[in-house]
């Protein structure tokens, strides 16, 4: 991040990446500064001075390319440069996730399974070991592990967040359903499937009031 | 929804209402309109103005109470009246989704489950039975289905949504990772979790950059 970016800036580019990301997603080959604004509620001049912080984007009398602005995004949020991560709770929702493809084409590669059922430790999925919790600490180390998925029951689920901490780990990306305790020092993000379903949900009832 | 709130206002509720839930479930229990604007780039003002057309908020010299924000909101945005939903593609994320309790509180119920495998047929997941597709449309209709969610492979999922779409679902909650077609009175929302990794990663980025 270059360190000329105003605070203001640096908290928006999340939400253009993940607006872009969307439009990409959706086929678009161009976006608005317009477009951007009306989507999040901005100016245009918002976004147009924002963007001017980044590096030189592609663009024509249609907006930005939308491939061009995404990568500009994700240079300068980092995004390019992954990160090593270990999971902790292999079940249904671990497993989903150390399936999924896209985390790991994007540099963001899970090292290591972690369980406190005998049974699985030893196993492997997708070719990656599942370890007991006794050993989180040294590979953590070893294997210079930054992020720590949580998918455990609510009830393990800060008594993991805290060997995760113990063993330095940068931060956490939570999926059980509890506002777990971390250091300052400590990043934490929580994924919450409600509000894409009540945004769903709000769509539905904005299309039923059109004529 | 009051006929009378502004299209620019509707769009940013949402975004409100992830915000004020993400700070609930950190524990705040008051949030000031400078502190969503500044959150989501906002103007306070436009912040003040946006609420107006909502209903009484319980606020302090703190601020708004979250609570009591996120319930009005909600009002709003029609996410307290719940969803009757089927889920197509019973593997190991629309197993997770089935076992995920949060929706259910929410009034979001599945109804039935749909799987191309023969062998899942006619057993059960949480109590919810799972079907062949082929009886998808008689299922929706019966059960006043209005959103389908779809769970299957990458190859399968245009597929499964044209089954839901002729069968006059309302809207389309998509985990696969693959830009789906649906007619424009079809509303549609893509789960991907990328964006919130990147945000984890980025947080990261900014806390190594502290003194």
């Amino acid at each position: 991040l270059k360190k000329h970016i105003p605070i203001a800036t640096t908290k928006r580019l999340p939400l253009y990446h993940e607006y872009v990301s969307r439009m990409e997603s959706e086929g678009s080959k161009w976006v608005s500064s317009f477009m951007i604004a009306n989507a999040l509620g901005l100016t245009p001049s918002t976004i147009r001075q924002d963007l001017k912080h980044l590096e030189a984007i592609e663009s024509s009398s249609f907006g930005y390319s939308t491939k061009s602005l995404k990568k500009v995004l994700e240079n300068a949020l980092g995004v390019t440069t992954g990160a090593n991560m270990v999971l902790v709770g292999v079940g249904r929702l671990g497993q989903a996730i150390v399936h999924h493809k896209m985390f790991k084409e994007k540099g963001f590669v899970i090292k290591a399974l972690f369980d406190a059922k005998e049974d699985l430790i030893g196993k492997r999925i997708c070719n990656i070991p599942i370890y007991p919790l006794g050993r989180l600490p040294e590979i953590v180390k070893k294997k210079r592990i930054s992020i720590g998925i949580v998918t455990t029951p609510v009830e393990s689920a800060q008594y993991v967040t805290d060997l995760l901490v113990d063993a330095n780990i940068k931060g956490i990306w939570n999926f059980a359903p509890i506002n777990l305790r971390v250091p300052p020092n400590v990043a934490i993000e929580n994924v919450n499937l409600c509000p894409s379903l009540f945004l769903l949900a709000f769509r539905i009832k904005l299309l039923e009031k059109l004529p």
